[in-house]
């Protein structure tokens, strides 16, 4: 995340970068990735456009801002992903793991997974997490049918999340990170790379 | 679910029944289900012990009374799984999807999942719907380790939910539900009667 921005030409209020959050997360809710413009969230926020960017970069980087998410996701499984897409599926699991059983991050990623699950989270799933981060992971991968296969993936990968961390189903819960790699890597790398029926 | 009592000797209140129901979710969810017992949920609403035997049967058909699904997951699955078990991967996509399809069950179904996101609901999974309901489906199939096979299985069926019903995430909340079955049909079957690491 791009935060720590260069101060001094445009000061502003020292709550103005929280405000502009506030703002950003309301209309992101409320009209979705794609009906969201940043011209609007500074006009909610009472400032003007280029301090938005000045402190949050991109539309894109403004969304994963304001999923309050303690990494960027981004950077998380890109570098996961960085080497051969055939390994990609345990290496995925192995990177989401150990930013979940991170305690000093797991607190922060539980907020956010209670609110994607809250009335309205969905609608920040679909039109903001899936363009932003889920879709160009897959195309970065050079995968067939990215649109297709990522969401697959994140459809294991939140199940496990739900299942070792806010369920504490065991034994998933306490299973050995390595333990984990071994049972959804290949569950994941099907998903990337595998085969799937057509339709 | 054993409903419909033969009425006469003890009529009780006409709220009787919804009150040991109260009583019992109160209980389940504060005690968890193993530190439950039918004469505390009959204490909390008042009645003796066998009014509750008399509208619930067992206590873990008043467990699943109290889960409030409008289906009793215990009948889905086991008629999915009376075959083969190197068939019941598919037939267990097959028979989630036919449920959680159906108009008229779907959003009792949600109201569900919504509860064991709560607080407290977590309980719920672990000390309840796990013994009494997934660990027995696995015993039935005859797999080696159910106790680690039926949580894996759960791991990706929650996640296929969430994604296609709760988030709705595309394309996997319009894909026809036969594509589906090819797609989690290999990933349950794996986890269910597939090689797993050790551990």
């Amino acid at each position: 995340m791009t935060e720590g921005p260069r101060r001094g030409r445009r000061p502003g209020r020292p709550d103005t970068r929280a405000e502009i959050l506030v703002a950003a997360r309301n209309a992101f809710a409320e009209q979705g990735f794609a009906g969201t413009t940043i011209r609007a969230i500074a006009n909610a926020a009472g400032v003007d456009t280029a301090l938005v960017h000045h402190y949050f970069g991109s539309k894109d980087d403004l969304f994963v801002a304001a999923l309050e998410a303690p990494v960027d996701p981004r950077e998380v499984i890109s570098a996961a992903v960085a080497g051969q897409p055939e390994q990609a599926g345990e290496a995925l699991v192995r990177a989401f793991l150990s930013v979940w059983d991170d305690p000093g991050l797991q607190p922060g990623l539980l907020a956010l997974v209670r609110r994607v699950l809250e009335p309205g989270g969905d609608r920040l799933v679909r039109d903001g997490f899936v363009p932003v981060v889920l879709v160009p992971i897959g195309e970065q991968l050079g995968l067939d049918r990215p649109s297709l296969r990522m969401p697959l993936v994140a459809s294991q990968v939140i199940g496990l999340i739900l299942a070792r961390y806010v369920v504490r189903l065991e034994p998933v819960a306490s299973l050995h990170p390595e333990v984990l790699v071994g049972i959804y890597g290949p569950t994941i790398q099907r998903y990337l790379t595998g085969e799937l029926p057509p339709g």
